[in-house]
């Protein structure tokens, strides 16, 4: 079993364990914005998962999906597997919609910003409810 | 079957139809970078596609992502599901190293440019041969 990278620890708060991987909320209140993390040692690149945790991920990023887009009530989502400053594997699942702060570019032409403890409690209770 | 949506064409070259995706070279010289667009009508997320599309997706994108690190000699990948600008689904895949023009932010933070019509073809040539 891998450890989760210290700087998911700092930036993002344990939701649920899937079967592969560990969704966390990510604290940027410009985007509803979770990660998954397989629960594999030393991979940094979806190839290098065997075949059938290749599948399990897709299985997860489907169903994370499917809840996100109700949840936070959007048909739009950005999936990206990025990793150059933290390489290891995880994937941004984004909830974006057309008044949000850098639409329609990329989330990451914008700087983000940390929740109020109060805001980000709410939106960690919503979403350990939905993946219940 | 679908149409590929016309801001690919202008901005990307066919490469080779693989069985749910076809493979597109993006003429960008800044990065090499290839887009999968699954061949299949109105999907605008991978939540959409049925489940056997959605497991043959993850297989082309490994299948992809082996032969871009091989070619352009890298073992760091971008794999971004966006869709922002362009609705109809499609996967890029981008080749990353440490001296490219933005590592280690995302590339959507700097400024595409076209290749020489020699360097296009080049790259094409290459990329038809290696997915032979």
């Amino acid at each position: 079993m891998n450890k989760i990278n210290k700087n998911f620890l700092k930036s993002s708060y344990h939701v649920k364990n899937l079967k592969l991987c560990s969704i966390r909320f990510h604290d940027n209140l410009k985007f509803p914005w979770l990660i998954l993390i397989p629960r594999r040692k030393n991979i940094t690149d979806m190839s290098e998962l065997n075949s059938k945790d290749q599948i399990l991920l897709m299985k997860e990023i489907i169903y994370v999906s499917k809840i996100v887009k109700k949840l936070f009530k959007t048909s739009k989502l950005n999936v990206e597997k990025i990793g150059n400053v933290v390489p290891q594997l995880h994937i941004h699942i984004i909830a974006r919609n057309k008044n949000d702060s850098s639409w329609p570019l990329s989330v990451w032409v914008v700087k983000g910003k940390s929740y109020s403890k109060a805001a980000l409690e709410k939106n960690l209770s919503k979403l350990k409810k939905a993946f219940k």
